[in-house]
């Protein structure tokens, strides 16, 4: 956003962009990605000047010990990192196109033809921190889909969003859709944009729990996202024993801060004494800090492993760090109640050799992705293959766990006539609908 | 809800039995539906007399002047009802189950398997008006689909209500399944109901635009419904004479005061004055009050037919009723902007023989339901072969225009491994993804 526009400018401009756009054919669509990509490749000088400014912001904020310096390191727009969103764009227009897509056909008379075509959504707005390559990524998508998008992103990265939306704004302007894709740059802005429900339809935050409420609290547009990533990992009695430690130990160590690792381990009383030992010890060997509820801290001591105790809050924590609390659980039943009641349904997993065990697991437990034997890590749009990832959503309706194009689409019903009334098919002698599908 | 039942108690009783319910074979389900079905027979006396209280009371009101026949017309379950929705049972449950539906099934890697798989959202409230066989409608769409359900019915059909919720909880009672049906009764009991957006998944609210609104703005819990059907009809130039008269009458006729009558008809400036007459006067002769721009009154007035001017609130309001406001357009363009703008993204319909034109109103027209030489009237879950109707939706996510039980599922992620992690998957030299789809 320049100093000239206003918020209600860029909606507006935006909602007329979505209707260009919903008409826009796919390789019309796709030229556009490929315009950006060359554009991208073409600016590397430019978003280095950029970068390197907020780097050095960022690095006086590292020195006050005010930012840490793994912050720093996702702002940087390396060389290496400028190919990979070039070749990212490239792989968005290979997608199949996701709108016009018939979903439903049904004749529901002679010459009266309904189909269920999908659609664009119209106009998004994403919230995002930290990356700026997101502002790529994401415009990608939601070009790709049809949609017109309002994006707001990380304060830290200022300059690097700034000249990659003016990148993808210039490419705009020459296809005649400026304003297709929106920049807002404040959290006044996106107080102000929360009001808009009438022209934004879907907000995507992705951020802390606490601003994703924020968000629910203060708009009528639907929010899509997760708002925090409490994933367990549930050690079955009838486990085996390497399956048991190498998931455990790859789910808490892969990458502690993604909203995919685990942060508690349930483990059945009846699980054996050297599996129970085993995996505590290899945790404690890599330096995860154990907590554990009083049966498992009374376990572990009289295996000379010494835990820390559990608080009630702990359960409902979720630490993105090398911390994992642990509870021991008298049942199957127990492991999915507690799952359910401080899980944050996003992505469990059991560990068992037992059939009917695993299937009750993935029937009960009321998660978006629910795994037997495997990593919580695999919960991610491009491991499950769906080409692209806008993020992970532990929303019960819309669009569930990880989202890919298709969370940004809709459908509309469309119904060719000719010159069909309602009225004979109503009341006494009512004329039946064929409803045969082709 | 009986007086010793607090929501917190119907809330936490409704999120076990979704646990529950999620696990029931379609089997079971329809058992439940027959169940209620026959007890409903059954039980005509009791209902018999439980409605002629409420029926008493309204027509009191009535005679007071403070409440209209036709409400009363709609408390009254008749025998006939009684009937109806016995069978309307029997039909529920002949519908495909919804649950346990592979959408997508991808292999990963060897051994590691992904599926995705429809499943119940969990807990819903729906809230309602008026008509208590909604009681039994909606009770059967939500244990069909495996959901638990809130409801709230219309006050005037409270001891209605109550003893077709009675039925309903002593059928449940059997089955294990007490409270997977609550039922709140007051407007503060709504409020509370709100603050519970970690158990409830989805509040389907039907009625007034204020109400939707207010909905909105006090809960976290996402929101399925339409706020209004500001419907329009658009009359193009080359339209077919018949087609145009008789759909407009049959969409402002049929029945007014439905949400997808017509409540704007637009009219292109190069319609011929014969059909532009023969329209208005039909209307006229049926009673229809019409508001038209300066445009229409003059054009009107040149062929002896006489309207009151429209003003700009009327473009955005939905009479539900004899009036229809008209508006002359110069295009097809205006005429989308116009519906775009201001209607409620409900339901459309073009009249024309051209092609080109129709096709440009299926893709610019950004409404659940977009028609061509078709009355707005069939805009419908049984029309459009739904097998069931929660309602229509004028969202734009989830679920878009008549909503059937599929707006009552979500999907879940099941991932069946052997024991895999992540971390071989990552890095240099990282283990590509099969991505094979079986």
């Amino acid at each position: 956003m320049t100093e000239q526009e206003s918020i209600s400018t860029i909606v507006s401009l935006a909602r007329k962009r979505a209707n260009q756009l919903s008409a826009l054919s796919n390789e019309k669509r796709n030229q556009l990605l490929a315009s950006i990509s060359k554009k991208i490749k073409n600016s590397r000088n430019e978003i280095a000047v950029a970068n390197q400014k907020d780097i050095d912001s960022a690095s006086d904020l590292v020195a006050k010990g005010e930012l840490s310096q793994v912050l720093v390191n996702r702002l940087n727009l390396s060389d290496d990192k400028i190919d990979q969103l070039s070749s990212y764009l490239e792989s968005v227009s290979k997608l199949d196109d996701p709108i016009g897509k018939i979903q439903y056909e049904v004749t529901l008379d002679d010459g009266l033809e309904l189909s269920r075509v999908s659609c664009p959504i119209g106009v998004l707005a994403i919230i995002f921190e930290s990356r700026p390559e997101v502002v790529i990524q994401v415009s990608a998508l939601c070009l790709k889909s049809g949609n017109a998008v309002i994006l707001k992103g990380g304060s830290e990265a200022f300059h690097s969003n700034r000249v990659l939306y003016s990148i993808i704004s210039s490419v705009l302007k020459e296809f005649g859709l400026e304003g297709a894709v929106g920049l807002i740059e404040t959290r006044d802005d996106v107080s102000d944009l929360l009001s808009y429900d009438q022209e934004i339809d879907l907000i995507i935050p992705r951020g802390s729990n606490s601003f994703v409420k924020y968000i629910q609290d203060n708009t009528r547009i639907p929010v899509l996202g997760h708002s925090s990533g409490i994933c367990h990992l549930f050690i079955h009695s009838q486990c085996d024993r390497k399956k048991a430690v190498d998931i455990t130990l790859d789910a808490k160590l892969d990458y502690p801060s993604a909203c995919n690792a685990v942060e508690t381990l349930l483990i059945d009383r009846d699980v054996q004494d050297d599996i129970f030992q085993e995996i505590l010890m290899a945790l404690q060997n890599k330096s995860v800090k154990l907590l554990g509820c009083s049966d498992t801290i009374g376990r572990a001591d009289s295996l000379n492993i010494k835990l820390q105790a559990v608080s009630d809050e702990d359960w409902s924590t979720e630490y993105g760090d090398l911390v994992l609390s642990i509870k021991i659980v008298d049942s199957l039943v127990e492991a999915i109640d507690h799952i359910n009641q401080y899980g944050s349904h996003h992505t469990d997993s059991i560990i068992t050799e037992d059939q009917k065990s695993a299937d009750r697991f993935f029937e009960r437990v009321d998660s978006a992705c629910v795994f037997h034997n495997a990593s919580t890590r695999f919960s991610d749009g491009f491991v499950f293959g769906l080409g692209a990832e806008v993020g992970i959503s532990t929303n019960k309706t819309h669009a569930r766990g990880p989202v890919g194009l298709e969370g940004l689409i809709i459908y509309k019903y469309l119904l060719k006539g000719k010159g069909h009334i309602k009225a004979p098919y109503s009341g006494k002698n009512a004329k039946p609908f064929l409803h045969a599908i082709p």
